[in-house]
């Protein structure tokens, strides 16, 4: 028996073969909710890398970023902690750089939404031709002068987009950031709080978006089918997924920081990180914004921080189906 | 900034250009259990009026009819509280007429769903050719002499039928009532719980009828594509919107005097009244059945509150891929 | 009134015409929970019969098989009491076989779904062609020398299986046992938690199985479609419809031994038993796993009851859209 155990868990490291790097970031100073930073540790205790191994992943952990306020960091207009964050970014950037060339796909746990500035940045230095899956309750597009709450969460994706290069200002701790993807590269998943400037740039810029009403309209089969119409409509190319737990419904993920009523049900939330591992395409993931001091019960903690953890399973090998080891052979009597 | 939010204003205002009525129908007496004559002030409460503004909608608020019982209202037949009902639903349709003639879209916070007398009778005074949709666990078509229980919240539809007028007796209170629309006018969506009498004159009326088992099997995409097909084949015409609170989910409207397992999501609910709202052609909404009593909890009165509040909004231009005014530049740098 | 009243009683009998037998399956000793055994006299209380009745069954109750544990029952290999369930299973396939001899279509109301495996049995005595769906979490389909538990209630479909017999060792207790269906005679719907063994006999086998992932890819509707197609593409045949209320999502049936996170919702799983209903080749139903002891609350417990009760009546008759006696017509004033 134990040798067929072992046997088993040869094979199916064979057909998985997913090298994963995880990286832990606890970004917390993109939004002003303490708990953010404590995400990637509920995550790690929550039995992920285990589970991966166990799936037959290579997983090596990169451990946490350490990351400090940057002293003197005054507001840039209403932009909060533009050097802290900046900066932060910046470590990110390059530690999923080296992950990258490692040759591994590349986890980055959350932290809130503005490390996906570092973690694409860093991802589009060896992955040129990157395309963004963004799966969020909210488009977190806003440039640093129509923020109207001046966190960073909300606005990554004007940094990343050439399109906005000429709406943003020079910013302490941001000079180094150049934007990397273009707006016909995302597709975002979700959506249902934005604010009319965000809307403004989604639609000028014709950015692919699957709202909840789109959802509603076409069901999570047919907008997963055209997200990949969309994407690999020339060429295939390496996915960065960046997933806010804020996507899913309140009531699947409720500790975090900005819930959304009438989000995607876990089935939903599970179903787009299936379909995204089919394509063998996915390169990096962003599982961002559990918030464990946002759980009013150790059951809402619970259930967001597992949500998050099946969310990554998925997206590396779990299938709902089932899966079996190449060449395996029924015992006979 | 603030220049930028006067003009952000004025410009949503031109492009949502909704105007709209409020009236109270603080109506209780078409069924049995106190509470539901709160409805209107607990949704007025959650501030539906400010955040309808807010969208960019005018809003006159007409106040709360006010009604009495009317003394000696012994049953008819079965029919309870006849020459009470009556009265008051004449009083509504007054109320929703001079709403119309002023130009406004119509919404009646209920109060029971036997106010649909007075206010589709009342719309059809100023809009001759309107359609009906009626979203509701229960199809509320029993007749005087159907009705199992007597209350009028669960005939109204009976009474405004052309096709059902020679099985409607002369009653104490409703001699004002002529029926004003046929069986091809109404779309039913969310049925679960029907009398067979009702499914009877359903069927044998061919009224269009999207049950809980259509929407599972057609999904609401679909549901809403059909219904507009069915009601404008030929022409546009104005809608009038019937909404049971009871078609949600107990469990997203818990708070309600008829509650029906296995109801719509709270994602569904929305997205009817955004795909209405989208036709361009409404022109009335009930919202009714909120009865705050009936929670047994703050948190379910709540929660069954706010979703009345969403589906008015959503009604009238609240978009869950967001929206922006005309002629936004964004800023630079 | 009441002449009335009995007047559609007799219509509505005529029209639904199923003549339902109810054996109680106390069954336990497929798996170690405590409780299951409790499930058959909970159903009963929640008024199963007097609900079958009162939508037009003719129901006989054949009450509860009597089980005893057989003595000195060791292990098989890993096999946990082998003699108790395959006596016990012996006695339910008779228990069944009467039913159908006598011409009822059988509904076994479980303890553990190891009893499929005499409920099978004993139904294809008299309807050899008989087709089967599972509705499941689990696809049960281990062999004795696959499981992982030892727990029969996770092999059921092994023993069916014609082949997979030289899979199956002789084992005490099971020798009556004879295979009796093909694997393209099985559709399985709601999988989303199968050991590694199990998915490579599903694959290899080529059973039609609709998991959670397929179920969110195509809908309930296109799957019930689909399984009507796979089953009846030849010839209808009468319909096994085995369905483990694990099968639901833990939210709505959590009082069961394996509950799995991301199941069907109570919408989903009323429109397969409807769906199955229509298609007029219902013949037995299994309703298994209903484990009042692992309630945690009692409302928990009545969730899970109330939810196996309303999946019986819609396999016979119950429709959400409504229904009424044949002749009927409404009463003039
Ligand atoms: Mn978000
Ligand atoms: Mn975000
Ligand atoms: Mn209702
Ligand atoms: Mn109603
Ligand atoms: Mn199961
Ligand atoms: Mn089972």
């Amino acid at each position: 028996m134990l040798i067929l155990k072992s046997f088993l868990k040869f094979m199916i490291i064979r057909r998985c073969h997913h090298s994963v790097g995880i990286i832990g970031a606890p970004f917390s100073r993109g939004q002003r909710k303490g708990g953010v930073e404590k995400g990637p540790d509920y995550i790690r205790t929550a039995g992920l890398i285990e589970k991966l191994q166990a799936q037959g992943c290579q997983v090596k952990d990169y451990g946490n970023l350490k990351l400090d306020d940057v002293p003197n960091d005054e507001p840039f207009g209403k932009v909060r902690m533009p050097k802290t964050v900046g900066l932060a970014n910046q470590r990110l950037a390059d530690a999923v750089h080296t992950v990258k060339k490692e040759g591994r796909a590349c986890v980055v746990l959350g932290g809130d939404h503005s490390l996906a500035i570092g973690s694409i940045l860093g991802h589009a230095r060896s992955q040129r031709d990157l395309c963004l899956v963004w799966v969020d309750a909210h488009a977190d597009i806003n440039t640093p002068l129509t923020s109207p709450t001046g966190n960073v969460h909300g606005q990554p994706v004007s940094y990343l987009l050439k399109e906005l290069q000429s709406k943003i200002p020079v910013m302490p701790g941001f000079s180094w950031i150049k934007p990397c993807i273009t707006a016909k590269d995302i597709v975002y998943i979700g959506l249902r709080d934005l604010d009319p400037e965000e809307h403004y740039i989604v639609k000028n810029l014709g950015i692919k978006s699957f709202s909840m009403t789109e959802l509603d309209r076409l069901g999570m089969g047919r907008v997963m089918e055209e997200t990949s119409d969309h994407l690999f409509s020339k060429v295939k190319r390496p996915i960065h997924l960046s997933y806010d737990i804020d996507a899913l419904d309140p009531l699947v993920a409720p500790a975090t920081g900005t819930p959304a009523i009438g989000g995607l049900t876990y089935r939903e939330g599970i179903y787009v990180a299936e379909e995204i591992c089919k394509t063998g395409l996915l390169s990096a993931v962003d599982l961002v914004e559990v918030n464990p001091s946002r759980g009013k019960t150790e059951e809402e903690i619970r259930s967001t921080v597992n949500a998050a953890v099946s969310v990554v399973l998925s997206c590396f090998g779990q299938a709902r189906e089932g899966s079996h080891p190449i060449n395996y052979q029924l015992p006979e009597p």
